[in-house]
């Protein structure tokens, strides 16, 4: 029964992998080990790399050009204001998770194309796979965060202190809360597919043999 | 080799099994595969189930009771405020996230019990562990944004915009603040600890056999 198992494993593997030249070394267990996945999955981790740089590229960008001066009035006196993202918190937060995301993509992508062109798993080893995952749960925590923090504060008037009403700072300062708007929606999407890359290798994990 | 694999993991199941009655039923492939955990796995299984499920109970009561009246002088007027947790949508999103994780905790926590107490494996098969892997995966990331969104709006001067400067709510409002800060750092505990459990069923489904 267990050898009759490694056979349909074995099968499985060149069913998945019939383009690929390296189909008679990867016959056997070692090599059967090192690819549960097809070239599918591989194509699809690429994939979902090349969108997380961007999302948190976009993430990025939008939120370090979020800047506005303008007036506004606070007790009928007309009162300047100046936005930036550099005076939150929560925002430089997204600026710096958002950059250590993106370069964590691009180190990625640049691991995986350069294994796909050689024609070998693009995931080497249980090691490998548990260090991708460790990385990719860590950002998808750091990126979850960072837009749950930014939205937190993008509403002055709900801080759980029902105080004097404050004017809605988004109607002089339209453009500084569109930049943060944007930069929030990226982040979460950039969370999104790091978290998708998770379950890949727990997939992968799941699949591999000892 | 493969035959010599699989009696290698029987002999590692009746090692980490040594006071279990089971061991005689365990031997064999089918068995082998339900439990590639020893009872000390599942034990601390448990242990963060109870961590957990004590976490969140404590994060919720702490929101719930965070109220206050006070005063406060702006512009040299005394106004009265008033500070609730229902005032704020992030702080009412952190007492929903830990009542819904309270529930998934004691829910886990009674299956994971009564079958201990069965002297049967905790983790039954692959779907199991990959629908508990999911609701673990799935509330870690809801508590950790309730616990950034939350951490948002705690600092109201801190919104990437330069007002005129607004008092310190946190100084007139001590017992609503302390609540509250006490509340995010057992919503943060959660969010750990749900990983922590994430983390275990991943190590299950790299070690079950197909």
């Amino acid at each position: 029964m267990m050898m009759n198992g490694q056979k349909m494993a074995a099968a499985e593997v060149a069913v998945q992998l019939p383009e690929s030249k390296m189909v008679t070394e990867n016959i056997g267990g070692a090599a059967d080990a090192m690819r549960p996945f097809g070239r599918k999955a591989e194509v699809m981790n690429v994939l979902l790399r090349v969108l997380c740089m961007v999302t948190s590229v976009v993430a990025l960008s939008s939120m370090v050009t979020a800047q506005q001066s303008s007036t506004v009035s606070i007790y009928g006196f007309m009162l300047p204001i100046q936005s930036k993202w550099s005076f939150s918190h929560s925002f430089e937060y997204v600026v710096g998770v958002s950059a250590v995301v993106a370069a964590h993509s691009l180190l990625q992508l640049l691991i995986s194309v350069s294994r796909l062109l050689r024609k070998s798993p693009v995931i080497q080893s249980r090691t490998h796979a548990w260090l991708v995952f460790a990385g990719d749960q860590v950002f998808a925590y750091a990126t979850i965060s960072a837009g749950a923090a930014a939205s937190g504060v993008t509403n002055l008037n709900r801080t759980g202190i029902r105080h004097t009403a404050l004017p809605n700072f988004c109607k002089p300062l339209q453009s500084f809360c569109d930049h943060v708007a944007v930069s929030i929606f990226f982040t979460f999407l950039s969370c999104f597919l790091l978290a998708a890359s998770a379950v890949q290798e727990v997939i992968w994990l799941s699949r591999s043999k000892h």
